[in-house]
């Protein structure tokens, strides 16, 4: 379900260097080519492409690509080239840095990750910070937040398809008592939605809608401006429905007055290579419209070029 | 720092179930071989010895050992010949199935195993229990406890050795305040305790200290008999002193009317290839007494030959 196109012959790491360092050279910098290269390589290829840049040339990939670009286009370079796990930790180090009770990226990176995925990702972040991610998220985060959020970014959930009903069925029960007393911060709630494997999860919220009549999210929306009761509804749908919670990411940021090009770039180069394909399809649903064709409309240049090539709609 | 002995030429895998093999075989068993293979084995060659026993011989070698062993001696068997982080997390699945405010076994796997221990020994207890440790600590604690617990078993520590002084001085500053003011289960004290590298809480333990006039734990004993204070004071310890932390648990388990065999077992096998040379040091600087000899004082038959053969004081 990724989007992006990789050449059914695929040069070797040392052509494509070549050719990246080829497109730094001289007069101006050549970003078509740069497109061309790294838009269609996989995480995989580009960390080989990254190793032998840095043997053959002496620096770092991204710091050349760092010098060379510029603006969104830079940014979006960059994001993509990391791998999964350094470009989660970087994200959600660059979030913790300015976290505000809005912003959901550090609830997307926990609860739309694998298990693995995530732990990784805490891993990556050592490397980077040398601090954990969950002793920063919890320096930065306060109250009901950080309730929320440290739990969430240490969970290592069991990722497999076991399911017990009537665990299900008891804590669809205690959620909904929670919620029906307005006590959205309760230690219940926060350990079931942070703790409880994915499949569990599925069948309690499938049993909160069977048994009290409307799926929980719902119940979670009493006053659509509490960013809490928003933080606990986007957990909800990172973990049940993680296609349609991007497809509004990028709806949102689409749509805004002056596009939120870091939603737009993180959530394509996040997603590319997972299931932005799903993604395309739940907007278009959404909206009417080709994804490609609002992108087209809302951005420009290299970075509209680079982004149309991860969705998988361009040439380039 | 290991204490057991391993020859200098191991015999193959190979043989070494034969032997085995023919120590459950015929009339009674013959437990002094079984002691002199797997007490002189590394956690590596006790995990092929595994894998080609069973397949030799269909069963798995723990298995058969049930089969063959009963009582202190068994379980001491079993328990060590089991990788660390598969025992970790039977030895974690059968506290939390009791648990009692008393008991320190989850407390003493959070903080004396390395992060990336505590990680592997999680991923164990996916696959036997098909759940997530911190979900079962959760569903099976409460209150301040739970509170505690569950950040310490989800913690995935930085483990380098940077450290932030001013953040030292701010955090010791913070649990001076909290604990003057008897709350001992605030948040601040919890987040710090749970999250912080070992080297960055060495440095706020030690400027709490200098700059306050106690050790942290002497200031978490104004209730000797509150045992939420205890668990405090046990996380201190395993964190800062595990070696010390073990000695006690290992003079508390011979001292007690009755042998407490359980945590003498649990930590002769678990320390065995790690730290079990220090904590004996310790053990003679605290009693007066060598380790061996207490043990030999305070248990009898194969449990005692398979205890000081792990020790590293048998000819076995």
């Amino acid at each position: 379900m990724a989007t992006i196109s990789v050449p059914a012959t695929v040069p070797s790491p040392a052509e494509d260097c070549e050719q990246l360092h080829k497109a730094f050279s001289g007069w101006g910098t050549n970003e078509g080519l740069i497109i061309s290269i790294l838009a269609h390589r996989t995480a995989a290829q580009r960390r080989v492409i990254r190793d032998v840049y840095s043997k053959t040339h002496g620096e770092d990939l991204l710091k050349s690509l760092d010098k060379e670009l510029t603006r969104d286009f830079e940014k979006a370079v960059l994001t993509w080239t990391l791998g999964p796990a350094e470009r989660d930790a970087l994200l959600a180090g660059e979030v913790i840095k300015r976290w505000s009770p809005a912003n959901r990226v550090l609830i997307e990176i926990a609860c739309t990750r694998s298990p693995e995925e995530l732990l990784t990702a805490r891993r990556a972040y050592h490397d980077r910070f040398k601090r954990s991610l969950e002793e920063d998220v919890a320096a930065h985060t306060s109250d009901h937040f950080r309730k929320l959020l440290v739990p969430l970014v240490s969970s290592f959930r069991y990722d497999g398809p076991e399911v017990n009903i009537s665990l299900a069925k008891s804590e669809a029960k205690i959620l909904h008592g929670k919620i029906s007393e307005k006590d959205y911060s309760n230690d219940e709630i926060i350990r079931i939605l942070a703790s409880r494997s994915k499949a569990q999860l599925f069948a309690t919220l499938n049993h909160y809608h069977n048994e009290f009549g409307n799926p929980i999210n719902k119940d979670l929306k009493s006053d659509p401006k509490d960013e809490f009761l928003s933080a606990l509804r986007a957990v909800v749908k990172c973990i049940t429905a993680p296609e349609r919670y991007f497809e509004k990411v990028i709806r949102l940021a689409i749509n805004k007055m002056g596009t939120d090009e870091g939603a737009l770039t993180r959530v394509i180069t996040t997603r590319a290579e997972v299931d932005l394909k799903i993604i395309k399809e739940e907007y278009y649903k959404r909206n009417s419209v080709p994804l490609d064709r609002a992108i087209a409309k809302d951005t420009r240049g290299d970075y509209e070029d680079f982004l149309l090539a991860l969705i998988g709609e361009s040439n380039a």
